[in-house]
Order: structure tokens, then sequence, then C-alpha cells
């Protein structure tokens, strides 16, 4: 993995990549993808092959398909969407003499790529020996920009290093490129084989642009492209555009010691009203604004913005160099998903690859908006934004569902439900109050009153109707949520889902709440006082079952009852468990996919003593399998409150490299935004034990062992909060003025500006570290110092050993 | 329906339609349907066209198709199978001098069909009138012969009323049959458009045959034709077959007052495994057998099989010519379903139409079966043959499934699942529990040892094994079954089903008294000792819940504390409501689509009391829609226990004329064999109270309000047992010597030959009419002679409520 001449090399700032392996370019496409929120660009070559998966993604913007089903029933979903591989801009081919540069022939001497999270850039730089041995060096940079939200470029410079070199540069705008369909049904790979139709393609001088649609889903694009040469003076341009292709081809001799260097602006728009006109005449516009800026201005600008960024919110590991990279790569992405999407949905995948279809999933809101709120507040309104804009789709399927309120798809890209497969879908209505528990968290984040008006009520009002409607009061008064399921994957259509009950009731009462501070809101939406007493009711006696027998929380009513999982008899290459055992076995068994209950008692932790968490989590540790890349950041969170603080490190390391070690072997088809983002949640929630309610800012900090230094900046109502925590004591600043009260291990601290107030952090208690499944623990991860300190005592035990070994010999 | 000159009429041993209405031609082919459990044709006319949906079928034939999922899952069937329309041998054309013979032109002056269930032939007459104005009397009459099982045949007689008239006559064997899909899955209908790939084809004289095979599941089929015609001297008959199409023409003139019969003999045969040759030699020489019986021959073996099924299954209502008519109709049906099926599936449709692609479910064995083990034994034992052949898939899907024993399909041709929804699907596990239950049921009825030793055993030891690795222990002992879906399928997964619990329960114990009776055959099987007390333990600690504070018995754990649906808000047009409500709120409210606990009350009803029974089916029957056609017969059945026996008798109704009044709407696409079965369980287990565990045979007659007598026969342990149930009193005689003990209402009874014994019944007890949710009570019905002095009564009380009326103006 870090081999001295092969694969990432630990950089604090970087994402770096040494040596040339063909087989892992789909790893590194998505490590190393680009994009804004808006735009994405898979880390494809740019002379366009080899190549793993290609990908350049318009958020938003899908084809339809129809759903398929053997046995269909009402309120199945008919038509499925996935995100479209839309034009390709990056590819920029190049004949070097007469041999096509490529680098599965000839030699590739060096090659090296740099994803670095301060330029927000990636660059490439390669020696390549062609087949007939020349030599070239070539070194790419480019960038989808953050100020520019419709721009990216890229800077492509070749240079021979021996003789004179005739360079032919072929900058390609690439429709409907060919790529090999992974699905089954053929009406879905027929809809997606060359889901483009050409619209409009026209060239000059170095510009050209093409618009397309799609044919089922009724979206346009347009992609145009614009260049800067600086080459010698035998320069030789053509250009030209057909349907699916637009060509600048480049032809001229660089002299040994010359170089031609090509910076190439590209500029991406879509709509589903504007006209092929109007679309070209916004990408031509993107394009204009790129050129005026030029490459040393967008790279600026972009740097500028990163410095912003980090300033805010970089997260530093003292202490374990590998983890500080990985934690800087996924918050890094975590920003790339959700900056500029802009009432957009940020999908599971950011805009890093085609997995899950393109969809957005509750674990957006849970996850990725748990940073998001904290780190880049903006862009986690702009995300709730899209849920905001989806809600009429929302209220037509809680009608056809039924239910009163708003039923938020399980997946999506534009709002309207696309699960095939109810139980896991439709019925994980948990969906809506990860959505309220967002706008919850961002309110109490941020005190943004003009987004609560705007947005806010009207999410928890229908949110909160949802549930009154979904659940029923029995005869015994007691409000029940039956027949959904929870986060858990390996559990669907329970009753009383302990998470879904308690996030719920959280949405009824946060609802009622916001129509109490917003009462003339909460009238346009038809709100009085008897439905927010309802919802108080409903939320005061809601059903949340526990087993005094075994002493713990259930999943959901009668899952403790249920059968264990023999996992002594799974063998270890039968993990994913749904991929070898049917859904029916897996739900009805004392089996949990992902964190259900743990995440309960991280977002509603107020509603356990700590005896509970101490006793739930040892007892869903036993059964948690992690199949799921949802679930280590949340383990490490209450593993970190409950006092395991090694196995919270394990489990922040686990949903920290998810994707730079391909934990789950699927990081060709995108990262894993949920996993990403939680380890910022396993560090700040974790081991900074942040917690918010309401307007209160809670810390309970505590170091892992091995560690010198923990810090954290987070945004919190307009102030820039800096956390230290060390061994003994944890250190609050304030990065940009004023003062802040906020709770350190329950005591209020003042915090201002200067040096900062520093508290002592309470030693934590020793407990025995739970187990897990038969082969399911963790990676044991040790920083480098523990590493090292506990080498220095295993010496010293294992001579310890050796005497006590020879003692019956004596 | 019983319009003078229009539709049904009625008749005791008829079904018999009377007039022309082309736009009733899908409901009749059903209806008139003709079939010995291996060959099945529908009611076409026999010129082809008009048609509603042609169909001609042969048990177990069947084309593959894949099963598109849009998110599959391990376990999930990747193939179905649908019943294939073969080669189509009732066609007979006739072009009358110039005009082809079609009744949708011209004019039919009379048209007259009967299904005939004692001479078991489908006869028709029509009088045409051809657009200019030629008058032509048709007679036909077809069979299916019950006792040459791969021939069918067809007389077919045609004569001039006014003068002489040329006729051409073309008789068919006709392959690929155009006919609309009703798929919506491209795949599916691609591979039903054409299934048939012709392999042979040959004819001469008046013969011809032709051999085809489908293209995916591989079975090969061959049909023949040969002819005998009565005609004049001018005939000339040319005979021809091409790939898809036989034929032998014929022409003559015929004089008026002349005629000229053609009677067209058919034989069919398909095999997985014979060559086409060998298949081709097989058909003819089924023909030539045919044709030396003769169609007077055929006729008079068919009369005597009926003869003698009719002697000891007959049922006989008098007082209701209707439901005197319906309920042999039904029984007629039930067992062209299975007379002659031998070792293959009966289908949930029988061979009367493609509804359910062909299917058999597990209704099967316990409706249909349940009649038949008690009309015609040993086609219960040949259809548990085909559960046995199926044994090795059967055991192949439990280990799919994580499972030891047998996981019988919830849907299925030839014994592999073909359910693509497993909630609804594998889930309904309790399809084992009903195999068993046939098994046990069969063997109670007939002592057939044999059948024990070849069949019975390993059937029990198979689902016994799969129930006790389903369920498991649970720390306080009991054994619960969680996760699996019962027989009402507005419910699914759920925990503790008490019907599954209890069947399961029951074919525990079975195949622990079984293997205790063949110990060989036991230990042939692997099963010990220590097998069979883990049966009886699991059994005896069965978990049954139980509501103690409404004190009725749950559907399944927590059922009783679901919501109500709400039935008030229900428009009538919202039923099925599975097609205007998604699964997801029927699954959680408490909604029933078919009889599930009231089902265990009649095959378990040994495990509830006299005050369970009543609480329990007053609190299902207001939570029970019948949106399946297999409910109505089990609530007759425990209606009349109970003691509702006006309501059983519209229950009663309800199932026997399910198929004649088209309850459901869709009988264009087959019988509901179930329903036609769970008729014959209605009056013989409802009213007359039959219950047969172990080798007790009990009977509880009464008659309900208003008819004059019920009597019915049925075999038992090789006698036929006579029973005559009047108001005050029963009869029991036995029809073929010997003597048997039965109970009447609980005492000891031997009935003889002779006379018979007769005993008195007790008077019922006078209850309170239970609700039903509103609209779905069942349409009253009333016998001739309550009808008559009711309505006596309510002139009587009418003249009473207006003199209440006049008192206050006095």
């Amino acid at each position: 993995m870090t081999t001295p001449d092969q694969g990432y090399v630990c950089h604090p700032w970087e994402l770096r990549w040494r040596g040339l392996d063909v087989t892992q370019l789909e790893r590194t496409e998505s490590t190393f993808a680009l994009s804004n929120g808006h735009i994405g660009m898979r880390g494809t070559l740019e002379e366009g092959e080899p190549r793993g998966l290609p990908g350049t993604y318009l958020n938003g913007f899908y084809e339809e398909h129809p759903l398929p089903y053997a046995e269909g029933a009402y309120g199945y979903p008919e038509s499925g969407q996935t995100v479209v591989n839309v034009t390709d801009g990056k590819i920029i081919r190049v004949l070097v003499q007469d041999e096509p540069l490529d680098v599965r022939y000839g030699e590739t001497a060096t090659h090296e790529r740099v994803l670095d999270f301060r330029s927000g850039t990636l660059r490439r730089t390669t020696e390549w020996h062609s087949p007939s041995g020349r030599r070239v060096r070539i070194h790419t940079e480019r960038l989808v920009s953050f100020t520019q939200r419709a721009v990216a470029a890229i800077r492509y410079e070749i240079e021979p290093l021996d003789d004179d070199v005739q360079f032919v540069i072929q900058s390609d705008l690439l429709a409907n490129e060919p790529i090999e369909p992974e699905t089954g049904d053929p009406r879905v790979a027929v809809a997606l084989e060359a889901p483009l139709v050409a619209e409009f393609a026209s060239s000059k001088d170095y510009r050209a642009a093409l618009v397309h649609r799609t044919a089922r889903s009724g979206l346009r694009m347009a992609a145009a492209m614009d260049h800067e040469i600086d080459a010698p003076d035998s320069l030789e341009t053509t250009i030209e555009a057909e349907e699916d292709l637009a060509r600048l081809t480049a032809a001229v001799d660089v002299p040994r010691g010359g170089c031609l260097a090509v910076t190439k602006f590209l500029g991406y728009g879509w709509s589903s009203q504007r006209s092929a006109p109007a679309l070209r005449a916004q990408v031509e516009a993107a394009l204009a604004g790129a050129v005026q800026t030029g490459w040393q201005g967008l790279l600026a600008e972009q740097q500028g913005f990163l410095d912003d960024f980090w300033a805010s919110a970089d997260v530093e590991i003292d202490g374990d160099p590998e983890l500080q990279q990985a934690l800087r790569f996924g918050l890094f992405h975590v920003l790339q998903a959700g900056a500029r999407g802009e009432s957009r949905a940020i999908p599971g995948k950011g805009l890093t690859g085609p997995g899950y279809d393109g969809h957005a999933f509750w674990d957006t809101e849970t996850f990725v908006l748990q940073a998001l709120t904290y780190a880049l507040p903006g862009s986690a309104r702009d995300a709730l934004g899209w849920r905001h804009a989806t809600l009429d789709k929302a209220r037509a399927r809680a009608r056809q569902l039924g239910l009163r309120g708003a039923a938020f798809p399980w997946r999506s890209i534009n709002g309207a439900e696309c699960s095939a497969y109810w139980p896991a879908g439709t019925a994980a209505f948990h969906v809506g109050a990860a959505i309220a528990d967002a706008v919850t968290r961002y309110l109490n984040a941020s005190d943004d009153i003009e987004f609560e008006r705007q947005y806010g009520v009207e999410l928890l009002v229908e949110t909160a109707r949802l549930w009154l409607s979904l659940g029923h009061h029995e005869a015994t008064g007691e409000f029940r949520i039956d027949g959904v399921t929870g986060p858990d994957e390996y559990s669907a259509v329970s009753d009383n889902n302990v998470y879904t009950n308690l996030m719920a009731q959280q949405n009824l009462r946060s609802a009622a709440d916001a129509c109490d501070r917003q009462p003339d809101i909460a009238a346009a939406f038809g709100v009085d006082g008897t439905e927010t007493s309802a919802w108080r009711t409903a939320a005061d006696v809601m059903v949340i079952p526990y087993d005094e027998r075994l002493g713990v929380h259930p999943q959901a009513d009668e899952f403790t009852r249920y059968a264990e999982w023999s996992f002594a008899d799974t063998p270890a290459d039968h993990y994913p468990l749904m991929l070898n055992y049917p859904y029916f076995d897996l739900y009805r068994k004392q089996v949990v996919k992902q964190a259900d209950l743990v995440l309960a008692m991280h977002l509603r932790g107020d509603a356990f003593s700590d005896e509970q968490k101490a006793r739930n989590f040892d007892y869903y540790e036993a059964r948690t399998v992690r199949d799921s890349s949802l679930s280590a950041g949340t383990q490490a969170v209450l593993a970190a409150e409950v006092g395991h603080l090694r196995l919270a490190y394990d489990y922040l390391a686990e949903a920290a490299f998810i994707d730079l070690h391909d934990l789950h072997h699927n990081v060709r088809n995108g990262l894993h935004m949920g996993s990403l983002a939680s380890a910022w949640i396993a560090v700040v929630a974790g081991f900074g034990g942040m917690r918010n309610r309401g307007g209160e800012l809670r810390f309970s900090p505590r170091l892992p062992p091995g560690l010198d230094r923990i810090a954290f900046r987070m945004c919190f109502r307009h102030a820039h909060l800096l956390v230290e925590v060390r061994e003994a004591e944890a250190t609050y600043r304030l990065l940009d003025g004023g003062s802040l009260d906020i709770y350190h291990f329950g005591d209020v601290v003042t915090v201002g500006e200067k040096d900062g107030v520093t508290a002592p952090i309470p030693p934590a208690p020793s407990l025995p570290r739970p187990s897990q499944p038969a082969g399911r623990a963790p990676i044991r991860r040790e920083p480098e110092r523990r590493r090292r300190d506990r080498a220095a005592g295993e010496r010293e035990r294992d001579g310890a050993v050796q005497e006590t070994r020879k003692a019956p010999q004596a």
C-alpha cells in the first residue's frame, strides 16, 4: 500500500500516488476525483486511455429507465434514475512524432500524481519512453473551480527530453463515451448505453461547444472548451465539431529543451428548462469568464477558497501521520461533494463515481451534513434547500402511501423515490427524521432565522405530520410506529424501532418548537395549536421498548428474542452477509449490519443513561458486522463516550481509511462520503465529545492512547472555534473574536479569542474491551508513539514470559 | 346472470349457457373448460374465432423466462416459469358455400352450450344464418378423456337447413397461436410470444402430427390428430402439415336434410427426455387407441368414470337449485383438475386458463386435496407424489436458504421456486406444513401404508426438519418461529404467526409419529430418537401468542396492537386493497386479506376452546376483507362451527359462485380451484361438521335455515359414506358394505350399510351475527324456501309495523 516505489505516499496535505499500475487506475480515479459539488471529474489520465471507468458528472443530471418488477405492486416506483457520464472534457490525446502517447506501451519511467488539499488541484508528472525510445516528460494540473461553479480547467505541458519532436495534441469534448454497463437489466443498459442525444455542435478558433439532451428524462446539457496554447512558432491548429465530438488539433515541432503547454478551459451546464441556444450561451459565458480570469487566476482563487476552508475546518492528529492524511483527504472530498451543490442533492458517492446510480440517501443528512454544518455551514443549508425543493414530490409520495406530510425518498436524484425494494427503501421512513435532525442541527449551529422561516419550519412540519400519520396510539395510549425499517439493513419492517421512534420523537418536538418560534409561518402551513399539541403528546407517549431481562434496549420490538446469528459458522469470505444469505434469514436473527440502536445513542444520547449506553454498546458490539460503511464512525463515537478509547480509535481509522485502503472493495465506483464524513464525526463527536442540543455546545474530549494531540476547528453561530485535546487537558479558543459559552464535561466555560481556556480532562474509566462477532473486530490501529511504547513494553514482558516458561524446567 | 334468453341456465347436472354474447366468451371459455388433469382445453368455439383467450395446456409443460429485479438479492429465483398455450387441436373451421362460419357476422338465431357433469362432455348447438341468408345448424360435442389420459375428441356435425350447401371443413393443429401478452416485462413477452420451436411435422390420409419444443426450458411436446368423416359421396379431402400448422381439408356438397359429421381424435404428450420420434410415436399410439375405442366408446368410458365418481362424491343441496348447480360445477372442475395429473402439480387454476402463470401453490394441498382426499383419494395421493418428486429441488432450496430439510416453493410448475417477491413467497414457509397436513390427512383417510412408506415419511421428515431449523428455542425455552409469512397476504414477515406455529407443531408431531410407525424408513433418512424427540420438544414448547387483554389470539406477535384499518374511509372501488394501498400500509395494520387465524381454527381446531373460537371468529370477521378467493370457504366452516349458520351459508355461496358469478372479475384467466374446493369443504366440514384427526371421523352436522336437506358422499378408508343432514337429524349410511365407527356430536356411532343410522341434531346456539368491514359483508343468500318463508313473515311483520305506526295517530 505504501511501498516505496508504488502506491500512496504519506503526506499531511496531499494524496500522493507514486508509480504506474494500470490495474489500480479504477481505484485512484475515485480517490483522485475533482469536484465542486456541481461538476465532478474522475481522476482519469488526460490521454483518455488506459482508463478504468471514465466519468464526468453534473450534479442532478440523470437519465431515467423503467424499473422492472417480476411481481409489481401498488406504489412501486416505475422509473429509476441513473447518473449519466456526460460529455468528457478531460481528454487531451498526444501523438509523439508518430507514436500515440499511451502508457500501456513503451515504458513509464516515472509517474506521480498528487491531489493537493490546499491548492485544490490534481497534479501529475510522467516521464514516458515511447516504444521506439523517444523520451518525453508530461506535467499536468487540473481543477474544478470552487469559485467559478461552471468551470474546470486543465494545464497540459509536454517536453521532449532528447531530440526535437513533433507533437500532435487532440483536445476533445467526447459525448457518449462507451462504458461497460454494470446492470443486468437490458432495458437499463440500453437507456445508459448512449444516453445523450446530440442537439447542437459548434467550433471556431480554439473554441467548441456541444449540446445534448437525454432521451427519456428530457434534461439538456452543454459542454464547451477553449484553449490557450504556449508553443513554438510552427504551431498548426484545426478545430472541428460533430455530433458527439469536438476536437482541437494542434501540431507543432518542439525542440529539445522546449515545451508545449496547453491550457484547456471547460464550461459545463445543464437545465430541464432552458433551450439549446440558451444553454450554449450559458457555458460559453462561463468559459469567457474563466479565460478572462486565466489559469493563474483560477489557481489563486482555488487556493484562497481552500485557505479559508482549512482555517475554519481543519482537523489535526498529532502522532499518526497516515491517519492525518486520511482525515484531510476525507474532509477535502466531503467539501468537494457539497461546496457548490446549491440546491442539488449530495449523492452517496458525491460526484466521484457511478456507484448507487448517483443517488442521495439519508446518510447525506445524517453524516455528511453533520460534518458540513460545522465545517462549511452554507453548504449544509444548500443541501437542505434541495430537500425543500423536492417537498412537492415528497408530499405526493406521502399521499400515494396513504400518509400525511412528506415522505422523502429512500434514494433519488431528482427527489422522486427510486427504491425498487420497499422493505429496505420506502419502509425506511427514518430518512424524514434525518432531514428534520439536520434542519434542527443546522439551526442549533447557525441561528439562521431566515433559513428557519424559508425552509426549516416547512421541512419540520411536513416530516412531523408524516410521523403522526404513520404511527398510532394504541388502546393503552402509547404511540407506536409499526412496520418500518431502521438504519440497520439486516432488519426490516419491524415494530417500534428504537432509533426511528426516538428520532421521530425529536422530529415531533422540534417541529412543535419551530412552530412556536415562527407562529406566522406555521399558520401559513395550516398548523394550529391542536396539531402541535398532538405532536407533543405523541412524542411524550412514544413507545421505547426495553428488555428488562437483559437490561438492554432491543433494536426493535422482539429483537432480543430472535435467534443469534451463528458467527462461528460464517466463513470470512461470506461477508458482506447479504451477498451470501437471504434477507429473510438476516431479518429474523440478531445480526446487525450497521449502527442502529448505537446511532440512536449518539443522535439521541439524551434518551439513555450512561449505564444503558455502556450495556447497549457491549450488546450490539457483539452482533454488529459492519457490512455497511455507515457504521464504524458511529461506533467510534459511542466507544469513545462509553470509555473504550482504543476501540474508538480503531473505528475512527476504519471510517477514515475506507476508500484509501478500499476496505469495501468497491472504491472504483466512487468514494463513501458518509464514511469519510463519519471519520470527522468520530474525531469531533467521538474524541472531542462534541454534542450540540439546542443552543448548547458541549465537549467531553479524550485523547486516545498514543496520540500527542488532536485539534479541530469548527464553525458555530458565526464563531470559529479551535479545540485542542491533549492527554490531560483541553484548550478552547475562538479564532475570530467574540466569546462563546461552551460546556466542558458538563461545566460551563466561557471561551474568548486570545490564548483560549484550558480545562483538565478527567481520567477515562478502565473497561474491558467489548467483543465483536468472530472475525469482524476492526483492525487494531495504533499511533506511532504507542506502537513504539508498546514494542518496548512487549520486549520487557517477553523477557518475563520466558522466565516463567523456564521455571518448570528448573 | 340467468336472464331467460342470455346467460347461465340453472340445471342440477349441467352448466348451461344460452345465447351468444361475444363479450362473454372469455368468461365462459374458463367455466366451459375441459380437462383431465393432464390435458386442458378452454371452452373456445370450434371455429377458432371469435375467441377471448384460446388455451390448450399440458400439465407441467412450461417455458422459462428471466425474472427481472431492479434490486436483486441473494437467493432470489432467476427464472420464472409460465404455462404455455400448446398446439391447438380444437379448431375446426368451416366455409359455408363461400362464407366463413363466423358468428360475428350474419345472425346467430340460437346458441346453447352445455357442460354436462355426468357425461363429462361439452355440447353446443348453434343455428347460424350467414350474411347472405344461408341457414345451418351446428352441433358439437367434445371431451378430454378421463380414461385415456392422452386423448381428447370432438364430434362436429353441421347440416344445411334450407338448400344444398357446399361445406369446406378445415380441421387444424395450430401451434404458436398469437395471444396478447399480459406481462409488462418485454423479456417475458418475448419468451411467450411464439414459445414453440417446430421440430417435426407429418401428415397422411386423415392423420397429422406436429412436434415442437420450447426454446429455453427444453421441453418437447407432440400433438396429433386423426379423423372420421361421415359425409355424402362427394367428399374430397386433403391433408398437409407445415411447421406450425397441420390441416385436414374436407370439401363436400351436403343436401338439405343431410349432415356432415366429423369426429376429430386428438393425442397429446410431452417430455423433458424423449426424442421427437419417440414423442411422435407416443401420441400416434394414443390416437390409434382412441380411434379403436371410437367416439361412442370414448363417450361411454367417460360416462362410466363419472358415474363412479358421483356415486362416491356427490353433494346434494335440497332447496337451492342454483347453489346445487354451482357445487356440482365446482366439484366437477376440481375433479378435472386432479383426475389424471399423475405426479404433476394441480395448478391454482387447474388447466382452465393462464392465470398465476399456471403455477401451483399451497392452496392445492390445503383446499383442493382436502376435497379430493375424500372424493377421489387416488388423485390426492398422486398430487402428493408430485411434491415428493420435487423433494430434491426443495432440499436444495432449503440449503440455499441456510435451512435443513425441504423448502417447497411458494409458486412453481416444475418444483423450483418462481416467486419474485420473497416476503409473500419464500417467507410463507407454511406451504411445507400444508403438504405435511395433506399427507397426514390422506393417511388418516386412506390408511395407505404403501404411500406412507414410499412418500409420506420422507415428506413429513423433511418438512419437520425445516421447522426445526427455521425456529429456535429462546432463552426461556419456548420455540419461536420468527420472520415468516402466514396465509394472510396483508401481513408478512411476522413473528410467531399462530397458523404457522400450530401447523408446524402438527407437522413436527406427525413426522415423529410416522417415524415411530415406520422405523426402518425413518432410519433410512437418518432420523434417530434424538431427532424425533427434538421435534416433539419443539412442538410441546411452541409459542402460541394470546392477547389476554382482548381475550383473542393475535394472528401473530403484536398483531392486535397494530392500528385498525379505516374501513369507513375506504371506498368500495378500492378493493382489492393491494391494488390501491401499498404493502407497507397493509402489513402494519389490522386488516386481513384471507382467513389465517380462522384457518388455524379449522385445521387445528383441537388447539382452541369453543369460547376462543367464538371470540376469535368475531374479532377476525370485523377485520377480514376477503380480497382473496381462499377465504370464504374457511369462514363458512368456522361460522358453522361457532353457530352462525346463516353467515356460513352466505360464505358457502360466495365460495361456490366465485367463478359463475365472476366475483373477482378475473375468471377469464381461469377458475379458482381453491375456492371451488373450499365450497365442498364448506358443505362437508362446515354444515357437515366433518373433522378427521387420526383415525377418527367426526361430524357435527347442522342444516342452514331454509334448506330441506344436505347430503354428501365421501370415501374413507375404502368405505363410501353417505351423510344426510336434515333440520333435526342426520343419517349416516355406508354405500358398499362393512361398518364404520364415526362420531356424531362427540358420540360414537357405528354405521353399517342398510338404512343407516339416524341421530338427532342438537339445536344451534342463537348468536348475534358478527359484523364485517364496511361494505365487505358477504352477499346474503337465502334458499328458496327461506326466501318464501321470510317474505311471508315480512308481510306479517309489515302489518305489525304499520299497526304500530298507526298508533300515534290514534
